[in-house]
């Protein structure tokens, strides 16, 4: 089945924005074994959304817009469909009730925006849309089906899983995703070896992306290559599929009945954040203690003012007590404390931007131990803090596998 | 000058890779003053690339291709603009030259593909290539420059800046961006008026993006217009260009001299994460507590258990006192709390998921004041969480400027 998508929206080509759906719809389509043979992004101009449907018909199965469904006067891709149609707009009475049923829980009265949301070119059906007010179209002409659905990523994606896959005719392919973290992206090309040529089946594709090393297994035999990626990542292999560090290590933490606190400078509150990002996190996650200046380190965590002054906030001595007291207070079975040198500022030759403290408090044993490790981090300051949460968290999770392995950007210290 | 842009290649549209020139490009065309009227990806076939150059000529002053010109033998894209000139390919005598002195030095001979990127269509002319093999290709047809660059982004951006900028003719164009938080987009579309109409001038161009609704105003006159939008959108436009919401409370706080401190139970920590993404916010920001548990609220807040009881840990009462006893132990000017339900578990039909009790403190004048506002957020869990912290962030701005308006999905209580 031969599939050609269509973004619009002026904000994608002027510079504002940056069109994702293309090479998401190529990940989907690959998936469900059809051909992505073209992808357009155009502005939204009445009569070049016009232009390029009826240039793109003919070379597709199935074409897939997406974009310029919004209430305002610039969302112009329903009337464009309604010139390739040839016909006018008319009002989807269903449309209307569902809208109004929906503003009313909101008190929100029905705006001029919003009936230009229930219009659709005549002899169109609407596709439902749960999260937003916008509603996709489906039309069919000259062989081709032809589907409108809105740009906000989180509405297209869920409509496309309802409303498109069902009209895809392709062969499933089996696919596997590996994700780890701690490792470089060459050391990860390296292990796999033979794995990564193009011309093998399953094909295997890496890529790196806010610093997880990933593996696509696609073909016959994917699960078993998986499998083996694994083992060749280990022990920086941490789950499939969409998995992200902090659902594994609160399965983790879970299935130990064993929780975790944290106390948290450079990072402050991010690693909190991403724990709890994960549905059911009370189950695992108790609270912390966000002491970003020195005073409240010592005022809610006991650490000596001395400390500041003798070996810096920046120290292992820090980030020890910290995770120490912070398993103490809080009564937990693990504790996480952070303490860096986010950046732009701050950074001194001794203690350059980048580094960062991260202390680990274990007291499932007959006796706590703490340990600190510090790292060298590459990037901005929101890359910093991003590679010391997940640092933190695979610390965790090797520390519950007993593994001490070193993981990228780790220092001698 | 209006560009037009192709991407080429297979791996951008069977799931392997991402096309990011495209969105390079728009910032690159903007910022020199050129409209990007369409950015298309297609796949490695000669027939395609050279129906897209046929197509795309007659709606460009200049056109763009990246890819398809490296050794192998799906590598096309010399292969289609010879047809589309109707012309044969010819060996460059410079190009063999450059190329033999450039291997000679690495004792490579010389092969096959080499052999195949000295040849160009005859009358274009080669475009030197300092990070690579393969030189681009410049040409003009019905009064069109074409232009061919490689698809490595190190390879095509340095030529991008030597050959393609020359050529462009553009105006630079004046630019001003107004972003709100806290209005609909329905809303803040209606205050706009005939100001978002299309055939304006300035044009104003406004998007959705993580709930901070955007106004991005091109053209001449586009300041004046702008500060019309920020009257327009008051109180909730806060501020311009790449402005956050974090940022622009941290330089109220600091002009202030005044500081904050969060107590967060939904959201676990991203109210701080979000305030200390901002550099220097050491200045403004002293920390937390993160009581995620009803335990840890009781024991580092002295939360009365019995409050959990009777009116629940989402409750007035609870933000209430988590604000006022964060600001009292913590010592801050300030204080935010946050508590709620962010899903997908834990509602109830009282109690919905997306309910979330946002509290805040102010130390600032004779008499502590606080108080508390109830929210009923849509989206999922992550949603309902970034919503809660951007409107604690946008309920403290409000409360620096003495304005009480109600924000989006504030809710009676």
């Amino acid at each position: 089945m031969r599939v050609v998508t269509l973004s619009i929206g002026d904000e994608l080509l002027d510079g504002r924005g940056v069109d994702t759906h293309g090479a998401w719809f190529s990940r989907q389509l690959v998936l469900h074994g059809c051909e992505h043979v073209e992808h357009r992004v155009v502005s939204d101009d009445v009569n070049t959304i016009r232009d390029a449907i009826v240039q793109l018909l003919p070379d597709s199965d199935l074409l897939l817009l997406t974009g310029g469904l919004g209430p305002t006067l610039d969302d112009l891709t329903r009337d464009a469909l309604a010139l390739v149609l040839d016909v006018g707009l008319e009002e989807d009475p269903a449309a209307r009730d569902a809208l109004e049923a929906r503003l009313s829980g909101s008190g929100r009265p029905l705006g001029a925006g919003n009936l230009r949301q229930i219009m659709r070119p005549v002899g169109t059906r609407f596709l439902s849309n749960d999260n937003g007010t916008a509603p996709g179209i489906l039309a069919h002409h000259e062989g081709v089906s032809v589907v409108l659905l809105p740009g906000p990523p989180r509405e297209m994606c869920a409509m496309f899983d309802v409303h498109v896959v069902p009209l895809l005719e392709g062969v499933q392919r089996e696919r596997v995703t590996i994700r780890s973290y701690g490792l470089s992206e060459a050391d990860a090309g390296e292990r796999l070896g033979e794995l990564a040529r193009r011309d093998r089946q399953p094909l295997v594709c890496f890529k790196v992306s806010d610093s997880i090393v990933q593996a696509d297994v696609l073909g016959d035999g994917a699960a078993d290559v998986g499998e083996r990626i694994k083992a060749l990542w280990a022990p920086f292999a941490f789950g499939d599929d969409q998995d992200t560090l902090p659902e594994v290590v609160g399965r983790s933490l879970a299935t130990r009945h064993a929780d975790v606190a944290v106390s948290e400078s450079c990072t402050g509150g991010l690693l909190g954040g991403a724990l709890t990002g994960v549905s059911g996190s009370s189950e695992f996650f108790r609270g912390g203690l966000l002491t970003y200046s020195n005073a409240l380190k010592s005022a809610l965590l006991g650490i000596p003012e001395g400390l500041f002054e003798t070996v810096g906030a920046v120290s292992r001595e820090v980030a020890l007590l910290m995770a120490m007291e912070t398993a103490r207070r809080l009564g937990t079975t693990y504790a996480l404390s952070t303490t860096g040198i986010a950046g732009p500022g701050g950074g001194t030759p001794d203690k350059p931007v980048g580094t960062v403290w991260i202390g680990l408090c274990d007291t499932s044993g007959s006796q706590p131990v703490v340990v600190a490790r510090c790292f060298r981090f590459s990037g901005d300051r929101a890359q910093v803090r991003d590679r010391t949460v997940k640092s933190a968290l695979q610390m965790l999770r090797l520390r519950m596998m007993e593994d001490e392995s070193t993981l990228l950007w780790e220092v001698e210290s």
